[in-house]
């Protein structure tokens, strides 16, 4: 492992090198049988918790999180790992499908033999985002499930953190290199530059990224601009909003504030899930609880980019006339900045919804009072595409309506929890319609992230010993099937 | 059902209509249960099969094409409506999935009760296609998939047959409306400004589209560069190159060469499968067994935009000095066409791959004559993203590295048939790397279908009469659900 060290940006050879040995390595990787890809990331999974005393220190000087949060992330990172071995041990995430010739198909024509599997799309930049320096970073999310797809992966670094990025690199390509992976399934790639030159390269078949909405919309018109279109599956920003009902606020309104407050300075409010935006009934106590809540403590940011990104947009929100300030630290535009929490109503909601809706990635949030119950779906028009949005209702409560609107705008819906802590599992979404994400269908986090960096393959008509295994009448890797239309195994 | 009349372009204020009525749509359609929507499917299918005798005289006069290949599209089509109607009773698309609530889930954090499920996208602009009038037209793939998943449809309708189109229109519209559809789930637009306009407009949520490269490309650039981007899933055009090993030639010369001749003009070669290139070794026999073929009749082609079209890449085809002449019938450039097959040799095809494999929309094809089959592979990389490629071979070729390269540029691959008649099954792929299609992960054949015009939405910790009823813990659908990451049902 190197020793912290200037990190220098990747050459024009080196990126070279890097995109032709990706190249390469496509067929061979693509070629392991899925318990051997699982195995590779189990290893990888291993290399990075034996790394960790290494790792954290360097984590924690660079992003200045605390060291049991970045423990925690890391942890999660190399369980995500490991369950995408499961995924591919367990090969439902092949999709599978067999129908038999027919010759009274009625269609009107003989069916043929038809097999259909889904096979990788060959390499995929990753940019790594800066927030989760570990679980979205160079072994995070994008990575696990492109490699588990069999996908290389060329993943541009985040320059907030470059040494523990440059480090979990080289812990990456040992570990993949020890336990066998092809060169080349696996490199580092730093500066704007050459992330964007790899992004344009035919030989590259995908993206993905974690970040800002100018940032992946820039590569997302790269993605999607060139010769030969390739996906590019962006997950950009979100205001996250939440939406208290009368009942719950007055069962539980305290509650309901410290959770609000506690979900909005989780990790500094540097949370792509951070509720923005919480809506409370005018006169119910949410905002009178806020206001005696304590206040935590002031924490630093991530970097001084995220700082002065930060303090631009909450001293515009602040100063914004339709906003006054509902509470506040010592030092809210201070580094590191004390946590604000803003007040406004409905109608200026209604009448300035973009302004007032604007992101503002740090520990800061917007309460909206509103009148009547009623107003809340329209409330929840108002909002562009969401990773989240949030109710925190009672059983009797009749919000069909709102939970309509919410699933319209939103990837996922909460109910009685806060969106923040996104639990990586088989039935998870982190995903939403435009700007919450660049590709409506997909996630980034949970199982199903695999799915991403796939195609479909048909292979009609064909003798058994040319068929992928997956496909092999005696199923050789004991796949659930869809055969003739019916799930088998 | 109205006479055959002049048909004008949908105006400003009835594109408007449209589109308010479809966003009126979108909700109730998205909220009938699967088999209520399948419903709709059955009766649209059966108004279909009614209005046969009065669709098909039209459909030829304006097509050029014979009644019998018409009757059997019409099958085709109404035969693909109930069977996206046995995908939704059957409920699998819905992808729902279940994770209860695990307090010792191993990420290090607890998992909470997350519920996963599939959404339909919202209105959706289909582009119909003239080579198929009814089976990718008004009431085709694109139209049965979107309002399968519950997407309300714009049709575009396409200026070769607009009675056609017309008339089709008013059957699913007044099927729809008899079945109880949601008013404004399906309209019909026509003209070019009117289908653009619809695909900016943000009430629109995807596109589908099946034509030309260029103009495929326009609608996709249209697509990706809105302020809120969408789903473009065109497919566009592709070769369809052919390999015949020395033993199949040997084995089954004549055979081989009356296949691909019928395939290559089987509907006028107007099919976005037809073979565009055969590969054959030097001396076997095939290219004499197709000189010694009967050129099949000429045959008029759709329009004369086709016509025109498909003279001018013939003509510069033909003379390109790498290219001769090895058969065709009595008047090759004429109206209608006679059959073309040109000759060239895998050292041209290196030479110029791309002037030489450009697609010959029409009753034309280039035979290439190589030396040594372990060129295959290498030629078969000059190909760009392909929908089918195809091997003519025997159980004893070595050719395993050729299956790969033709499975990393085509969707689907095909062994000792022939790639046109595309099945309409439940393991059918009918798309393919860029440029066969712009979205390299979907097919518009099939029941995986339905999958472009569904995303999914996730329920965390929400009661149970607040879920939908493919997610609640009754499962009243009756369901097959993935549980906690194992498949029940």
């Amino acid at each position: 492992m190197t020793a912290i060290a200037a990190i220098s940006s990747t050459t024009d050879a080196e990126l070279e090198s890097f995109l032709a040995a990706a190249h390469r390595a496509a067929g061979p990787l693509a070629a392991l049988r899925p318990a051997e890809r699982a195995a590779l990331l189990d290893h990888l999974a291993d290399a990075l918790d034996s790394a960790a005393d290494q790792l954290i220190p360097v984590a924690e000087r660079e992003t200045n999180l605390p060291e049991a949060r970045l423990r925690g992330e890391l942890k999660r990172t190399t369980f995500q790992l490991r369950l995408f071995g499961e995924v591919l041990r367990d090969g439902a995430y092949l999709d599978a499908r067999i129908d038999h010739a027919d010759a009274d198909w009625p269609m009107g024509a003989p069916r043929p033999d038809l097999r259909r599997i889904l096979v990788p799309l060959g390499p995929v930049v990753v940019f790594a985002a800066s927030n989760f320096p570990f679980a979205f970073s160079v072994a995070g999310g994008d990575t696990a499930s492109a490699l588990a797809a069999g996908s290389p992966v060329l993943l541009k670094a985040h320059s907030g953190h470059p040494v523990l990025s440059r480090m979990t690199g080289e812990v990456v390509t040992a570990a993949l290199s020890a336990a066998g992976a092809p060169e080349g399934a696996f490199a580092l790639v730093t500066g704007t530059a050459a992330g964007s030159a790899a992004l344009r390269d035919a030989r590259v078949k995908a993206g993905a990224f974690t970040g800002s909405i100018p940032g992946g919309r820039a590569l997302f018109d790269i993605a999607y601009s060139r010769p030969e279109p390739i996906p590019f599956f962006g997950e950009l920003g979100s205001n996250n909003p939440a939406f208290v009902t009368r009942a719950a606020a007055a069962e539980r309104c305290t509650q309901i504030a410290e959770g609000f407050l506690a979900s909005v300075t989780l990790g500094a409010g540097q949370f792509c899930t951070k509720p923005g935006m919480l809506f409370v009934p005018a006169g119910s106590g949410v905002v009178e609880a806020l206001r005696n809540a304590t206040v935590p403590p002031a924490a630093a940011l991530l970097n001084e980019r995220i700082q002065s990104g930060y303090t631009a947009v909450l001293s515009a929100l602040r100063t914004n006339p339709r906003v006054e300030v509902l509470i506040q630290g010592e030092a809210p535009l201070a580094t590191p900045p004390s946590p604000t929490v803003l007040l406004t109503t409905a109608a200026d909601v209604l009448a300035e919804p973009q302004t007032l809706q604007t992101e503002c990635f740090g520990p800061a949030a917007v309460v909206v009072t509103y009148d009547d119950e009623s107003q809340l779906p329209e409330l929840a028009q108002t909002f562009e595409g969401q990773l989240t949005a949030t109710i925190q209702g009672t059983e009797s409560c009749n919000v069909g309506d709102l939970v309509e609107v919410l699933a319209s705008k939103a990837g996922r819906v909460v109910w009685n929890q806060w969106p923040t802590g996104v639990s990586v599992t088989y039935a998870q979404h982190h995903g939403g319609p435009y700007p919450a994400t660049t590709s409506v269908a997909s996630t980034s986090v949970g199982t199903a992230a695999i799915d991403r960096f796939l195609r479909p393959v048909a292979y009609q008509g064909f003798p058994q010993h040319l068929l992928p295994d997956a496909l092999r009448e005696d199923n050789p890797l004991g796949l659930a099937r869809l055969v003739d239309g019916r799930r088998i195994g």
